[in-house]
């Protein structure tokens, strides 16, 4: 079987070299090329790339992804700052890309833009909100490093909202709660109704746990982040999944199967 | 509404005691009969019983079922004991239960029979077979109180077996270790691949955790059973869905929306 | 060896009733009495009770132990509402106590109140209390079911605070947090500078875990109640420890040998 | 106050490089010499070292001691290879070291040798050994990354074994275990009597789990060690309560206040 062949865009950055050295270490791909900032997109097309890895900057990665739609390149993107406005603008790019021949051509170029590609994160979010429905309580606390400047975490308000929803969507009651007396903050912040706790411990990385409760019984699903290489094994995925998923793919829990 | 007319059977076991007063305290439910040994099946045809909750034991369970698909009263059964030809048995009598009329009359009776009516559980064992594929360890390890006979136990294994399982329909290598010298026992026991350890502590009732490890990160399953009325969420449940479920269906999960 | 003879006194209540079936099972306890409301005192000389368990109420506790003095019987008490002027009288009371023969008589009669006679309980608050003084941070989150009315639980704030005093003795400095922007309630609530988080849901009972963090590894105490038999250990400890120890004793940790 | 004189000795390992960066972050202590491979000892005594921290290997340890101790250089040291005739002989150069000056004239140097420098291990092991002669049930998990060799790890098992002794000096019970079949290595690895169970994980480091359990409550203490650097509070814990503690000192939690 012929190697999948892969560029990394911010390959100098944190994450972008550590997915230099995953790409190389993986046997179904070849590491074709490896861009900086200054360094040409011209590279990608003469490379022969056939899935770009995108971890740069809100500033860079639409003419990035243009540059690469356009070619017919694939792209796996972890850069942030998506607007509605930018994710129509990407969409109708796709809509203009090279066409599998045939009676009814459609794009064949896709695009996965993943605000996480931590499997165990996704995965954690997924579940949580699959589970919501069927628990009376459900609460979430998040426990990070002390030099972290918001309180909760964006995954941890994520999460929250996610499963707020999924028991909307179910029709399920509030959550019981008799607290008559609390100090204040006692009880967590509330994110659409659903109790969010931030402990903050130096020795931490980035951990979350979500608390289900029902009559007699709970169900803990926690996801404990010790290193950002945790990231290698989403993008990798990403990566051989990107290439058979034409247009827009929007979080990796879509590349996930799950049946 | 009209509410759901409800018997039990094995009504004055300790689970089905437990089933009673739950039926009892269900808004959308009305329970109509509570029979022990000794009293007459007559009793659910006369009281207009939809559903019954079957909680005996493998003794009575196939002659009890047999009167409710023949009078196509629907069944959820929390009794144990199913072999292949009970299974094959029953879907026979279910196939020549009351039928729905109409040009395409079908069989609308419908039986519900669980191994485990924890919600908790059930989930744990999906979650933990669906995320087996995305990384490169697992194990499994479940606690119990130390009056336990076996170890590990039966939901444990049947956990590591739908892991394993999982795994080698995904192709997923085995699962790394290094170990070289080990003192006996310290790794586990092999459940297909999957190590499961068994503690026994005072205190404990029933508990279960599945530990996934990937490059950088963990995700851990846990759930922890503190009074059997957590089976009670389960059976309501399949009451509510077992009337529009026709046929035989094994597992609770079938049961559960996990879209 | 003779046995200890026992007296329990609110012998009819939840945690009463309990204690005379754990006295009832100890091999070096015979239980002498089992007194309830309207029970007269009497009893307890009459049936040579060497040692009282006290389980009442704040309104009766001090004339029972007024009356176990002045016979020269020990006392185990659980009852709360202890105030200063309570604990004064009972101690002036002790004084008065019959005395060892011999040249520099001594009261003989011991008392031990204790607010909680879970040993899990007080070996966490006081490994807590130990252990803070050697981490940056250290946090406390208790999770209870949703029907308690205070939150955090009067445990929680009782180990916020010795960590706190812990801390201060040893000259800590403030514990490192970087958050700048916060959701309400997100921190927890603020004991003494140790952030408590409390967590409501449905089939727990009673749990506590004190988070310590330092440069690259954490330490955790988790104590978890699943059952109010959990003070029978400490009781029965306390009925065995008192009799040899005169006096007062305020908290079930001065009987524990942590040498 | 003036700075304490402190010298590092195998600065270029791993934990090396790590000790001089922790000790030139110390307010309170002043790198004087940071010695590899092939640089001389007498360097320690030209820049006036008070305090050498010792992370060689076992083939360079003794010399550098016996130099250390000659010189009545104080000597925190992480070392291992330690035998009883190798401690004999370090007392004896101990006893002939440099003296304060007086009547009773006593060996002023002092030198610490520790297993393990992680605080939170050595509180974990302390606790656990007070905690165990109260609970009925007591078993150890621990979770390490894949590529360790041993099975348990070295400090579950001396975890387990003080545990054990703990438990045999109060004349405790042997643990409640009523399991009649098993799968082997189910229930763990046998160290004198306490269940020891090794998970095996991608993405760990190095944690340890210890879980006793009594009537109606369990207790927990984990250990996570997320990074070498977590030896680094305890070194300089070492280094600051050395120069106080004439003679030899084996084990970290002899500097621990547990009061």
């Amino acid at each position: 079987m012929s190697k999948l062949r892969v560029a990394v865009l911010g390959a100098k950055g944190r994450i972008g070299s550590e997915a230099v050295r995953a790409v190389e270490a993986a046997d179904d791909m070849e590491l074709v090329a490896a861009l900086g900032r200054g360094d040409k997109l011209e590279t990608l097309a003469e490379t022969g790339a056939q899935v770009v890895v995108e971890l740069t900057n809100p500033a860079s990665v639409m003419g990035n992804l243009d540059f690469c739609v356009r070619h017919g390149i694939h792209a796996v993107v972890g850069t942030t700052g998506w607007t509605d406005e930018r994710l129509a603008h990407l969409r109708t790019s796709l809509d203009a890309s090279p066409t599998t021949g045939g009676e009814a051509p459609t794009p064949s170029t896709g695009v996965l833009i993943a605000p996480n590609f931590s499997i165990g994160a996704v995965l954690t979010m997924k579940f949580a909100a699959q589970a919501a429905r069927y628990f009376e309580s459900v609460e979430v606390v998040e426990l990070h490093h002390p030099n972290k400047a918001d309180a909760p975490s964006g995954t941890a308000t994520r999460t929250a909202q996610l499963i707020a929803a999924a028991r909307a969507e179910a029709g399920c009651a509030p959550q019981p709660d008799a607290t008559v007396t609390a100090l204040d903050g006692a009880r967590g912040a509330d994110v659409d109704g659903v109790p969010v706790h931030a402990v903050r411990l130096r020795g931490l990385l980035a951990h979350q746990e979500v608390l289900l409760g029902g009559e007699g019984e709970t169900l803990t699903i926690r996801h404990d982040s010790l290193h950002h290489s945790s990231f290698m094994p989403g993008i990798l995925l990403g990566v051989r999944r990107v290439v058979t998923t034409p247009g827009l793919t929007f979080g990796l829990e879509h590349f996930l199967d799950l049946g």
